[in-house]
Parts: C-alpha cells; sequence; structure tokens
C-alpha cells in the first residue's frame, strides 16, 4: 500500500501536493453518497473524479456489484429474440391494434417486481445494515438495491430552487400589436404596460413587417416544412442572410432557429473542430455563449468583464500557434455595459486571435442602418457610405470583426437568430454544425417578416432615436429622485434592488397595484446580491407611460424601503451605483450631436423637441410598402405615436 | 527514466498494456504537429490526449515557450489600463462619433506586424530549420512563430466535405400553399412538385391553421418580444402547453423553440445533473439525441438499432440504483422503422430506467387523435376515450413512456418542439435548461398555429389516412417495376440507391428533367454506402402526382442503372431490400381495418374507394371555423382535394 502510495504520489498531481496528514483526514471523513443509503469517504469521493482512478474504481464496483442478480435469464433473452432484425407489428404491443384491451398481467408482474423491491428496501433500513453502511474509510461500494427515484429527484431540484429563491413563476403577459406597450394579463380585459420587453422598437407590430408576414403566410403557408437541406431552403431564406450580410459588411450570413442556437452551435462547432483552440471568454457572457464554449470541450479563459489587462495577460499566456477565440458581447443585457470592441480587435490581431462578437442587444439599435455597436463606432463613415461596398468599409471596427452573431427577435420584432462573416467561416459552419443542419428551418413568413424588419430599421433612424432619447429621460427622471440606475453607456435601465425577494416584491407589486410589467432578474441571470429590476423603454413609451413609471417606482422604493443611490454611496458604492465618477465614465454610445439634442438640454425638453421636429412632419403615420390587407385591421396604427 | 517507466506502467492503463517495443516505436516514429512547421514523435501525440501528461506537457511547454516575448510590456499594459473600470466611450473607439475617419496609423502598424511575420516564416521555412524540426524522438515542443491560419483551416474543412461527396447544396424550393405539393423554384413561374417535405399533412395551408394565425399575427404581433421568464410568457404558450399535455396524457408539456433544442436540453440537463446518469441510446437515434448526450456528459450506452436483447444485456451490465434513461426515437426517419416501444417500458421497469421516446416524425401521424405511435399501439383504447382522462389511458402504451418529446414543424406544419410528461420533470427541465430558458420564446402566431393545427388533427383522421393510403399505393407501384423500396411499417419510403454520387444525379434528374423534388439522403445524415432518395406522400399527391413520381423513376433508374430489388436480392440482400421475409415483417402500424381497407384490395383501388365512401361526403371542402378573412385569399382551397 505505502510503495502504491509513492507511486502515486510521484505520477499524481493530486496526490504530489497533498500532505499525507491531509489525505488520512480525507480517507477517514465520509459524506453521504449520492442517492443516499450509504456513506463514502471524501477520499474515494475524490477519486471519483480522477480520470485515471475512477476507471479502476468502476471496475472494481462492478466486479462486486450485486446487479448480477439482475441480469437476463436465458429465457428471457429467447423470448425477445424475435424482435432483433425487426420491429413486427405483432411485437410491438402485446395487444393487438385492433380489439386491443389492456393485459392485467402485464402489471401483475410489474407489481411483484415492485413487491421484491420493497422487501429489499426493508432489508436495506434496518438498522445492523444502517451501523454497517456508516462503517468509513475507502473501500468497496457498499451493495446498493434501491432503483434511483426520479421523482423524488426532481423534486430535489425544484426544492432547491424554491430555496434559494431561484424559482421563476412566469408572468402571463400578452402584448397587443395595436395598444403598444400595452399588454392584457390572463384576463383579456386588464391591462399593464409592459417595460420590459426586449421587443425595443415596437418591431413586432410594424405594419409594413406585419404585412410582409401575412402575404408571406397566405403564398408559402405556416411552416418550413424541412431542414434547410431536405425542402427547407427557399427564397426567403436567401434573401434574410443576403440582408444580413450586407447589414454587417460580411461576405456570407447563416440563419438559426435563434441566437442561443447560433451562438452554442457556432462556439462549439468552432472549438471542436479547430486543433487546440482556446477560447477567451467575457466573465458576463450570455449563456449560449457559455453553453457553446462548454460542448465545444476547448479549452476556455474567462477574462474580467471588459478588462483589457486580464485579456491580454490571457492571450499573451498563449502560444502564438494556437487557435485563439475571443467571444465577447457588444451590449451586455443585464447591466448595459458596452464591450471596447477596437481595442479587442486590436489584442485579436496583436496576438493571432479571432473576434466573435455577439451584438444580440444591440442589432437594430445602433449605427445608421441599426447594424450594431461596431457599425456605431464609425458612425460617420457608415452613415455616408453603402455599407455593402467593401472597399468603403475596409478597417473599420465592424469589418475587423471576425465574426458577428446577432437575433431577429428583439429590436427586430420577430425571431431566429444569425452569424454574419467570411463566406469560407460560414459555409464552414453550414456544413458542420448539427444544430444548423439537423433541425426545420424558420418559417416563411418569419424569416420574411425578419427581413423587412432589418430592412426598414437600416432605411430609419426613427424608431431608435427616439428609444434612446426615452432613455435618457427616463434615466434622468430616476436619478432626480434618487433610485438607483446601474450607470452604463447603453439603452438599458438596470435598478439596482440587492435582494432577491425584494426584487421579486418589487416587480409583483408594479404589477398589482400600478399596472407596470417589470420583470425581476435574479440569480442565475445576475450574480446573488445583483438583483434588480431591468427597464428597457420603447419609441411607443410615450410621456403619460413615462410619468407614470416614475411615479409608480417611487411609491414602490417608499413602500418597500429599498436603498437609494445616496444609501449605495453611503455604503462605498456598488456596481457602479454611487460610484464617483461612475455615470461621468458612461456617457451614452448615443451622442447629443447623433440624436440631435442640444447642449445643456433637458432629456424630457430633448425628447419633445427632437421628435416634433424631425419625426412628426416626416413620419405623420407609418406608411406600409403595399398595404394589401384591410385597412381596418392594422393600417390605423400609427407606431411610436409621439415622444 | 526507467524507474519512472516502471512507476507509470504501475499506475497508467495505457502503458499497462503496451509492450516496450510499441513503446519504442511509438517515441521514434514522427508526424507533423498540428498547424504544420515540426514534427513530434507519435508517443508525445498519443501523450497529450491522456489527461495527467497532458497537463506535465502543457506546463513544460509554458516554460520553454517563446511566446513571452509576446506578454505585453508595462507600456502596453498602461496604455490600456484606464479601460480597466468602465468602458468610456472615448476608448471604444479611436475615432470618434463625430466627424469620424479612419486612422491610418492603425493600419500600418498592423502591416508592420504582417511583415514582422513574413519575415519570422522566411526563417522557419529555411532548409536548416527543416532539418532540425525533423529531428525525431519526445523533446520539448519546438518554438513556433506563425499564427494559426484560420481560412485556410475553413477551407481545408469544407475541402474535405467536397472529397467525400458529403458537401450540400442546398435547393431553393418554395411550397406553395394554394398549390400544395406544388413549390416554385429560385423563378417564380417555374414549378415543381414536392415529394420529400416533412409537412406530411400539409397542416402549413390549413385554412384553420392560416386563419389562427393571421389573426393572432394582428392582435399580438410578430415576436414574443422575450425570453419566456422576461416578457415572452403568454396566454399561447399557457394553452399550447396545455393541447401537448392532454394529448399524450401527460401532466405538463414545455415548449422550445425547436425539437432538436428540446431533446439537446433535456437529455443534456438530466445527464448532467442526475447523479451517475448513464443514457442508452439507439443506434439510429437523430443527431438531437446524440448531441444531448455528448452535452450531458454521461456515459452513453449505444445499443443496436431496436435490438432489445442488445438493449438488456447492457441494461442488466449496469447497478441498479443508478439512473438510466432509454433515448430512442418512435419512427426512424430515414427508414421509416419503428421501435418496440412497449417492449422497451417493459426493460425499463425491470431494470429501474426512465424512458425518452421521440416521436417527432410520428405526432401527427399515428393514433386515432394523433398523439404517435405510443397512442396507435393502444388504438381502439384511445379511439374510444377521452385522452385526457388519467384514469381511462392508465397502464396504456404512452402512459408507461416516461418522457415523449415531438415537433411541431412536421407533420402539425408550423416550427417547434416540446416534450411532455409528469409535472415535477417538465418544471425540472423549464427551471434548470439554458436552452429553455435563455432563449426568446416562439412567436404567439406560431403558438397559436400549432395548438390549431394539433386539436385538427386530434378531431379528424382524414388527413392520415389518405397519407397512409397514398404511401401504400407508391409503395405498392414501385414493388411492381422492382424499385428498391426499405421495406418498413411507417409512412416513409425509402429507395435504396447505395452511392452517393448516384443519389445526388437521380435528385439532380428528377428536378431537372421531372419536375419532382426528392432531396438525395446522403452521408452524415445515413451511413456511406446506403445513400437513399426518401420520398413522404401527403393527402395532397393525388392520382396523377403519384403515376407521375413512379414514371419518373422508372426512367431515372434505368437512365442511371442503378440497381433493382432484383439486383439487391442477387447480392444477397441489403438493408432490408432484397431480404426474404422482410416485407412481411414490416406490415404497415396502420392496418387493414384501422384505414378501412377490404381483404386483398389493391393499394390503388383502396384508397380511390375509401377517399369517396369515407371522406368526399364529410369533406367536400375544408371547413374553417372562424372564417374571418376573404374568402378569395385561402376559402377556395380544398385541402387534400382527392384521392
Amino acid at each position: 500500500m505505502e510503495s502504491l502510495l509513492q507511486q502515486s504520489r510521484a505520477m499524481c498531481p493530486f496526490l504530489k501536493r497533498t500532505s499525507p496528514t491531509a489525505l488520512r483526514s480525507l480517507a477517514t471523513a465520509t459524506r453521504p453518497a449520492p442517492g443516499g443509503g450509504r456513506t463514502v469517504s471524501n477520499l474515494h469521493a475524490v477519486a471519483r473524479r480522477c480520470p485515471v482512478m475512477s476507471k479502476a474504481l468502476a471496475v472494481q464496483s462492478a466486479r462486486l456489484s450485486p446487479t448480477k442478480r439482475f441480469t437476463s435469464t436465458a429465457a428471457t433473452v429467447a423470448g425477445v429474440k424475435s424482435l432483433r432484425t425487426c420491429p413486427v407489428k405483432r411485437d410491438l404491443h402485446t395487444t393487438s391494434g385492433n380489439g386491443a384491451s389492456l393485459n392485467p398481467g402485464t402489471y401483475e408482474r410489474n407489481e411483484r417486481v415492485h413487491h421484491n423491491i420493497a422487501e429489499v428496501n426493508r432489508r436495506v433500513d434496518h438498522p445492523a445494515m444502517g451501523r454497517d453502511a456508516a462503517f468509513s474509510g475507502p473501500r468497496p461500494d457498499a451493495p446498493k438495491t434501491t432503483r434511483f427515484d426520479y421523482d423524488a429527484w426532481y423534486n430535489g431540484e425544484l426544492e432547491k430552487k424554491h430555496k434559494d429563491k431561484s424559482y421563476r413563476y412566469f408572468n402571463n403577459i400578452n402584448r397587443l400589436a395595436q395598444e403598444f406597450p400595452q399588454a392584457h394579463t390572463a384576463s383579456p380585459e386588464e391591462r399593464v404596460t409592459v417595460w420590459c420587453s426586449n421587443d425595443y422598437l415596437g418591431m413586432g407590430r410594424n405594419p409594413e413587417v406585419l404585412t410582409t408576414m401575412h402575404q408571406t403566410l397566405d403564398a408559402y403557408g405556416a411552416g418550413a416544412g424541412g431542414t434547410r437541406n431536405i425542402s427547407g431552403h427557399n427564397q426567403h431564406a436567401v434573401a434574410l442572410e443576403d440582408t444580413l450580410a450586407k447589414l454587417h459588411g460580411k461576405e456570407a450570413a447563416l440563419v438559426f432557429s435563434s441566437c442561443f442556437v447560433a451562438n452554442d452551435a457556432t462556439l462549439a462547432t468552432l472549438g471542436s473542430k479547430m486543433p487546440d483552440c482556446v477560447i477567451l471568454s467575457d466573465s458576463l457572457n450570455h449563456a449560449s455563449m457559455i453553453q457553446g464554449i462548454r460542448h465545444s470541450g476547448a479549452k476556455k479563459m474567462v477574462f474580467k468583464h471588459n478588462d483589457l489587462v486580464d485579456l491580454e495577460a490571457k492571450l499573451a499566456s498563449l502560444p502564438l500557434h494556437v487557435p485563439k477565440i475571443i467571444a465577447f458581447e457588444s451590449v451586455y443585457s443585464m447591466c448595459g455595459s458596452i464591450a471596447p470592441i477596437e481595442k479587442i480587435c486590436d489584442l485579436a490581431d496583436k496576438y493571432g486571435a479571432i473576434t466573435f462578437l455577439d451584438e444580440v442587444h444591440a442589432v437594430g439599435m445602433y449605427g445608421p442602418h441599426g447594424a450594431g455597436v461596431a457599425e456605431h463606432l464609425d458612425y460617420d463613415i457608415y452613415a455616408s457610405q453603402d455599407t455593402s461596398n467593401p472597399a468603403s468599409i475596409k478597417g473599420t471596427v465592424m469589418d475587423r470583426v471576425d465574426i458577428i452573431t446577432g437575433t431577429l427577435g428583439k429590436a427586430y420584432g420577430c425571431v431566429g437568430g444569425y452569424i454574419a462573416g467570411s463566406a469560407a467561416m460560414v459555409d464552414t459552419i453550414r456544413s458542420l454544425a448539427p444544430g444548423f443542419i439537423f433541425t426545420t428551418s424558420l418559417p416563411p413568413a418569419t424569416m420574411a417578416g425578419a427581413n423587412t424588419a432589418i430592412q426598414y430599421q437600416a432605411r430609419h433612424q426613427r424608431d431608435r432615436h427616439l428609444q434612446q432619447l426615452h432613455t435618457r429621460a427616463v434615466k434622468a427622471a430616476l436619478k432626480e429622485l434618487d433610485i438607483p440606475v446601474i450607470p452604463n453607456p447603453s439603452h438599458i435601465i438596470p435598478l439596482l434592488v440587492g435582494d432577491a425577494e425584494l426584487a421579486k416584491q418589487a416587480s409583483d407589486k408594479l404589477l398589482e397595484e400600478h399596472g407596470i410589467y417589470v420583470q425581476a432578474i435574479n440569480y442565475p441571470t445576475v450574480p446573488r446580491g445583483e438583483e434588480r429590476l431591468r427597464i428597457t423603454p420603447t419609441p411607443g413609451h410615450v410621456k403619460e407611460h413615462r410619468d407614470h413609471l416614475v411615479k409608480a417606482l417611487q411609491a414602490v422604493w417608499n413602500d418597500l424601503g429599498i436603498k437609494r443611490t445616496s444609501d449605495w454611496t453611503a455604503l462605498g458604492g456598488f456596481v457602479g451605483v454611487g460610484v464617483e465618477g461612475a455615470e461621468a465614465e458612461n456617457c451614452p454610445m448615443w451622442s447629443d450631436a447623433q440624436l440631435g439634442v442640444r447642449e445643456n438640454e433637458a432629456p424630457e425638453d430633448a425628447v419633445v423637441r427632437v421628435f416634433k421636429e424631425q419625426y412628426e412632419p416626416r413620419f405623420p403615420r407609418m406608411k406600409t410598402a403595399t398595404p394589401v390587407r384591410p385597412a381596418a385591421a392594422i393600417g390605423n396604427v400609427p407606431v411610436g405615436v409621439a415622444a
């Protein structure tokens, strides 16, 4: 034993740095085995996680396992042998298709099995067995004869969620296209104002989008009817991917069921197929990227949120020749922070990495054509150029980003996701990613509607201008009231609550007492202690909505005694709230000049004036391109009526 | 060294079973290192895959790595330091938002970097360096100074796909709702008949479905606007999940973006969270299940397709107490085989496993309410009972299956997927699966349309009856012509071609010369050598379509000299084709009695007579429940007009 330990210590990175005392205490301390009923030593539990020892333990455990009793007898095997080559119909079921009735024998047999198990359980529960099982130290697994209790496991998992307050209750919210941003609850008569939708620009009710969708539904039906390879590829997919490629100034684009799938499938494919690939991931990256990276099996290095020093240190620690993907977002949706995209591109160039930029919360919202923050960073170039002309945008930030991913389900108001980049990269993902290959295409009407939405937002600045102006007005009003907005340069308004229970109470109170729907954002979407309400204005949230929201928040903050900005300041500040200089550092991504706001103009004044001067004359009401549907249904609903 | 080797041999499962001679030859033979430019010994390459040695090698390689040259200097770090706490806007880009112009210095700097790299490459390519790099045997990694060539890698992957004929060319097919099953190609005037869509019942153009979708679009807009937790939960989701739970006689259901996501997310979640879970997977399982199992990290055991003996042997080899999931499909889409569901439930009961049944190609198609094969196996019970009454279906096959997954995108004509099962299981997946939690909900109109489709198919048998009768007629006609149909009891008609190139040629010829679209199914969707054309009749494929198809296939088989059934018989048979008794063993899942076919009636006669007697009088044309839309648009299009 001692010699084995010596050998092991020489080879094993774990044993090498663990003292004999620590090993002894690990070997004698015990913990309940997973599944319950007995205990194992902590060393045994640790060994299970070792790639070498776990196999040895499995072999040993299989040798000593009591399950041989359950191995099929010859008779059983013979009984099912006839099914091997072909599932003949009479063998698919003990009762035939015609005049079938339940065979009571089947269930008697099952009951017998259960009786036996119950007896076995009684034996296992016997006090003597209990003492025996509690015997500690490394030894073979004790015989286990109980079946796994699936229901108990499900209930246990749910109980954990309830206990840590992360169990989610969904609110039944039915957003009304003709009363945007109002919705009805489970009761069709009850109205609430939605203040947390990601349909940021109200494109879900845009008449051009809806007209396109109605026409496409009538012409091409409800669904695509197949994968892209088998009858699900059509002119709508071709046109949409063409529009997306042009939007981002890339050679090609590829559409997926969602951007969750796009991120997951793309990162998993690149990370698993590129030899020795390393993925460097921002610590606040979305779950879809985290999942893609995990699924890739590639080496993952998490860098501190938006921290170029940390990112550079990690890049520099890697050999130049290994493929590296820097995966990050432009707008981080839960705090509204924005990544230093250009500097990250610089680092990628320096260290031979490629950039993977998730613009999910930015497409439609930033840039003169709504292509996202990367476009916005070269605002004037893009405002004066044809994005689809590669020569004119060479060297811009958007041009330098290798892979851009985005969604059709937020600012574009539909559903689906995509990647854009070089033709070879896109074709590689198209050819290799199971999450793209083996799933039904998005419906023609969805693709056509999204295409219309993108083109509409590429032509019109109004919706994102109004959205930004409304955001400024709400942020200013809340600041006035000492309500803690987490400072950020984007269109997101995260209100710090800092407690899961309190955040849920605030959300419930807003809904029940004020008719305002703002979902509480709790763990695991944000870290514990950083619970918040996340508010997203839209072009449709006119002055009355904003005043109502601000009053309601003031009341709820008072009723529940939620911390104010000044309280956080007194505590030294937290996640940017009450931190000196944090606001100045977070001046809005959309500048005053880009929005047409005058120097020192109050946000509430600016929003009214800009709308009146710039948009009211040009957009007295939405014009539909080809109004084939009855005007009564949608034509009379102006979009984003007033400031 | 010798003592280290002895120690290693004692500990390491690989070294233990490898002879000193083999080790020596591994240590001296070399291979090019990934990324090119140098070679490593084969032993070194193997060691990289070892969980223990790979870490040791990484430490050694990091110590000796030349990349320290690239570590950021103090100056660089100071230069970006101001960005650490907050992405101040002026730091987001070197050019400001207003009057931005490209900074030419940036690109000069980059060019310089490229020049340096080119010089380094020249040095590496020097013959003397080459000889040095070719020195073999275990030694530290040679310095690598070239960056990873991403474009070359993409192109290499694509080249592989071209070489092995698995590169996919998508056909632009636009299925016309008002001319079902016709479509137009990239040219709107050119018509083809689609014979490979998974819109099996033509529900994508069903007037009730389209009416619901139009109404929902108008009332609730294009998209859901959020995740289920944040403003994307609504009455449409509640109603759809309620319908799905009732359809399968389960407590609850949960809707996902697609059934790919449903399978992936559910198996990955259960497999990764249940302690020591083992997943037993049918060898022909769909890519979505394979991916979910891989992502779970759980132990996977693949059992031979539909082979109960193999499944039982694998179940019996596992301890009774570990959680086990048997994952399988009812109808396997590429060969049309059907699983012995009841026997698999018996084995699950015996060995303490749960069953995970993918009914993607069966929902809408089998059972008196279209709930799938599990419902079909107790046809008469379900035909006479209210499925939603738990007491009446207790102990049926469908009741015994623990988790059923299905799609809204095939027989139901829309898009999306779901799981159904116990309330606790569904709530656990709802609470834990990132692929469900962190993605935008399906659009209200999609959920409402799918709900209408399911309810329609639960009320009417006509579409699936006609689909089955047409399938019988096509199979009979092809048998007559010695064209090789892979025998199966389902609605799928797989024609064996057995060669990738030939299958693509046949598909192209059908499209170009006969106006018939049947996609070739090649590797990796089916194994190499089993390439096929997969034909899927619908209720809309009337006699003229069928006659046209059969003639065209006969011509293509002649033109290309594709093997006939008799050729395969002469070769001893292959995948059921030309195998004696295979057809008799694969009598259709829908019996003559269930379809109303008379004894010894020819399929072509039966399809005409049954339609005339049973359906024509009752369905002179499709009735829409609430025809709010102009009749001219859709009301004049009967569904599945004639047999």
